[in-house]
């Protein structure tokens, strides 16, 4: 279970010990690992990834060489912690797709020790080592992996992190925003703070913070007209994007809505009109 | 075969047709495949490396993604071609280690047709899609690798070359000429044009294009005192690198320069002094 | 998407171009890429097999070396192509196993240019180099694989694209139709012209061109009684098959037929029949 | 070790067994195991193949499936068999490149019982199963290994053992001996009877059973002018080539002659005019 | 199909031939091949394991070297077997998930001959060559591996068949029995005769030669309270484990009991409570 | 370099800190990284291993599990220090095969802070987890593995280090020391402390702690007649292991010993004496 708080601390006191993360943290629980959350900063909201398939791992770097994207040194364990508690205890397992539920006398958090590398841990994205073009063109999000589940065949990831974090972009010759894609990856977008540049000027307030976008599996999709536009009139200096941190679950799996998500009243219908303004280009 | 042309075209007529070169191009001729060299530009200079091990290939891209560094429909092939030629014709071959030659009665560039991919190719440098740091530090010189002939243990490269191409340049609070190191490959360096960032000012000329520096197998090395210090008070603003063309041959064998080399005026037998004005920075 | 056209001529239109393919030739289209298809011939007729594995590709030769079977070479892809159309346009799309349409106002099929090497293509069968036994045995039918896509253990593909071409039989001491098996692979077997050697004289017409055969899983099935007779008495001279193109999708899962195949008239219910003359051969 | 006799049985009586064999079958013994010889047939002769690499095993079959090519049913091992001599024996061991020798005072075939799977075997060469093309073209000699000492990187073999058995040849619009060529692997013929279709009509008696032909890496070679004339005007009905057993020791490495075989009498040092007579075909 | 024998000689008439198997030997039929189950000690009775993944197999040993736990020539296949009978037979055979069944006039069981390695055998678990520590700790049960059927990652096996044989315990400083856990793997276990040292005591017989234990994925579990309190105060001088064999189905996958199983009188309601005596150990 | 100290404790000051280690300790320091040894115990003795093949590292556990033989978390590594030394320093290095010396005016030993994991580190052998067989035959030594430096193919190490610490032998019906064998593998072994099982009583002192052994590459060999003696008729009771410890140095390669080895009067030229008085066991 991957954990992307996008307001409000979150605490976790697992029975590895206790982890805290704050926006631009994430927190990463193994299968089958109890915990329980506290939220210090009051009524709080962020993302939850629920990995089906080979734990999360740092991809391999291929070329990019020993260093690079999310370093292996950034992501902390917790220290041993336990509590010896005896009282009414409730807890709740999800067990085959069922969430099940039993009540203890006693709090399952009471592991004195450990050893081993099943264990939660969390990580700073500002300390992510951003790698893209010096040159022209716009590579794939692949080059933002902060973590990925690997897949057989190797390449169709069963889900990979992938954040937008402050960078310069610097591509010359080049259309810099997102390009105009359909792909076999399902693309689940948050926000955690500030303007993706890819829906700068959605009308009614476009990708806010908190939200999320989905582009299933073969869903062609790109920017949205007035960025589009921006970004072809664009003139092509070093550009600092510093204000805003985007991320991506990107899965070979197609991802189904919940009857909450396609019932809530936050449900933007008239999403596909962003592109509606794009007009025809072939000249007679 | 890689041929790295520096000053003059470099022509060459091979079995499965001909190649032009101009340098910021290299032309690879497979083991094997016979050829003739022509300068048309008179007298002319470059490098070259004759590889033992796999054939060079491109590097797994890793989470570079689909397309980055050198693309592989760069890479050009020749069509067929042959001479008709009847009279003297000395061929020289490698064999062994050894050269032995022969003298035919006609050419020996009499191919009609072929078809596969054992052919020689060339490719633009210029056209090499070039990835780094948009964020900070300073990644491996891997992620400059154009040509690859991969080893086992995977990592440690036969050899490698890669290229320093004109660059945005944009890290934040790093030193951002190559560090100071000291590793396992073998590097072999050239120059094609222009003043290579880690060599800026070595008195006497320094690194010159058409002339090469070698630091063998864990012979620590790094920038120039001038360097260091220019790099160390730089302002950090995106500065466009665009005045050079260096490469390196990196291998994880220890390279023998041949008699010729150590005897030649050209040797740089000072060439250490350039890291002596490097001064002590522990305080009392 | 594999196109195994049967009667009449098959043209796609796909967002990378137009291909054109006659029986005895394929169409491959991959996952999500829009085409339209257009029948010149009038009333036409074919086979299709949708792969939900890996993409198909070629085979490792393994000992058969450097060419064999389906040659790279021999491989089609369209040059670019679009149409500039304006006006109603239903488009259909597979996604989770539905059938989904939209009305679009222009045709989708309005792509300039592209570059990669996820587009379609076609192949002719006529061009298959057969390889096979020139001593004695039945080789496994493996031997004929034009195109697979591997499954993971290796050894049992999700599907294969099998044919039986035209082509030398000169096997010694050797029962040489197809001997009776049961396997792990599910069979479905095509006809697009001529008389299959294993099912010739099945009486009522056995195996007609466009007709299908079906051995699922672990199902046992070999020649019926007409033909096993005739290979088991026939003078093993070399034979030139040259009467007939039959195929197979062969396939680790299980293939169930549809509703539409399982009440149509030409469904042959009395099929086992054809080996029910096969006599038990034991002495007393 | 791998034996070939050619003219003469073998019977080696080694410390697992003895094994026995007569021209068309061979022994491989595994490195460090003892053995004596002995010749029941007097002066015999043969060819003695050395495996530096890893132990000779049997290719992957590919697409050619779960038989062909050598069946492992038909590789006979020994049963356990001692001696139980005393008296002087003499041991020669190769060790370092070097031969050593030992008098020991009792036999060293003493062994009472083994198991375990590093042991001498024994083939027979008629039982291998040739495949080949039934269309059209010349496959790689490859699809002729009965054994293998594999390389990496695969597909450059240490050592293949690779015959040219009786079998049909029936290929159509095809020049049916093996092509003029060149290529990495060096190549090391023997034959151990009849005629080799590619050297039929050498003058003074060509490629006799018994002798040996060795093109190293890069050599180029075919048919003697002979051969190329007669398949050139051949009429390409199937025929069964059943007048020789011939075999290849292919490798990766390049081959250098003893002294003796240089100056041995029965050295062709005018082997190459067997391609003399070839004249050119470039019409004006 | 792994069948473990508890009570009673179980054989089976295969198309392959026959096989016998008392308690404490193991057979294995591979998919897809016909048999017939005799008792001929009368009420009989086991454990069935169906295998829907890869086939069983020996693990690879790892440092364990060239021998060691089951070995491959322990491994029994039966000689080839038939029986000419003509006469109603019923053949049930399961397609799908489900059962289906067909009445035959002969017997099946009529392969006269047959070669290759796909066919049923058996193992004796007596010759086990049991590995484990004789220095401390208390090693995972992979161990004690017999089969594996690997999975893709590696590591989480569909399922293996571990067995817990008479040996030696001689482990220092150590909880001798298996310890307390929670893991990835569904866990079943069978008692083919004898105490289990993990369940030792629990009140109205515990763990019964013939019973079952399940403890699904990421289910908690351990010794009962007798077994805790007897190896927590046990004089650890080495022991012989001699009077018990227990075996375990260890599953990637969640096992689902049967509505027999869940209905059966046998059911075990209050097992839970077999570890109720457990105290708190945290001291004020 | 791995190091084996045997009489003394050694101090390596190395780049990346100061590291200690006591008999039955070892220290192993990557290629390239600098360091100076210091005995602070006087006259000193030890053992070092020099591996030119990949690094050394933890073998695969196989079905041994997650733990076991030398566990991770047991390998400390040292802590940043450095010295801030002016003055003469002699700096001696190892390269293409020769000792090369330079004369510093500081230490090199100053580096401030690292991160990485190419850095030197120290393993305690007696916190290695011995397993072994509980019930019958004698593993091979691969089960004792340390360290090993993998080879291609796999399963014939570069070089391994093995050891045969104190442990439980419990093995029934088995002669319990090493076996009579001859193998690939060189083995040179060395003992720390104490009288290794397989060569205790060889006249005038055998095998003495801070001695060596060498028996290289198909070399038979096993243990002296008193020992195998004593083990033939040994009452197979657990017996505890306790008062030595050994170890090995294997490689796929052929060792060869110094001039000053073949010359010191410590050589024992009788050593084969050992095996001379075991006695022919042929019955007439």
């Amino acid at each position: 279970m991957l954990f992307v708080p996008q307001q409000g601390r979150l605490i976790l006191r697992t029975e590895m010990g206790q982890i805290e993360a704050s926006p631009t943290e994430i927190i990463v629980v193994p299968r089958g690992v109890k915990f329980a959350a506290d939220f210090p900063d009051g009524p709080s909201r962020g993302y939850i990834c629920e990995n089906y398939g080979q734990p999360l791992t740092l991809p391999d770097l291929g070329p990019i060489g020993a260093n690079g994207l999310a370093n292996p040194r950034d992501f902390l364990y917790p220290v041993a912690w336990y509590e010896d508690y005896d009282g009414p205890c409730e807890v709740v397992a999800k067990f085959g797709g069922q969430l099940w539920r039993a009540d203890y006398n006693h709090s399952p958090l009471n592991v004195v020790a450990w050893h081993g590398n099943y264990a939660p841990y969390k990580y700073d994205l500002k300390r992510f080592n951003t790698i893209n073009t010096v040159s022209f063109d716009h590579p794939d999000p692949s080059i933002f992996t902060v973590l990925t589940s690997p897949s057989w065949p190797r390449g169709t990831a069963n889900v990979e992190f992938v954040i937008f974090p402050p960078r310069w972009t610097v591509a010359l010759d080049t259309f810099r925003p997102p390009w105009y894609h359909r792909n076999v990856m399902s693309e689940f977008m948050g926000l955690i703070y500030g303007v993706y540049d890819g829906k700068e000027s959605f009308e009614g307030g476009g990708f806010m913070p908190g939200g999320a976008s989905l582009h299933n599996c073969m869903a062609g999709h790109g920017p949205d007209t007035a960025s589009f536009e921006k970004a072809t009139n664009a003139d092509l200096k070093p550009h600092h994007i510093d204000n805003a941190l985007a991320f991506m679950f990107e899965s070979r799996y197609v991802m189904r809505p919940t009857k909450f998500a396609m019932e809530t009243k936050a449900l933007q219908k008239d999403y596909y009109k962003c592109w509606q303004g794009l007009s025809k280009r072939f000249r007679a």
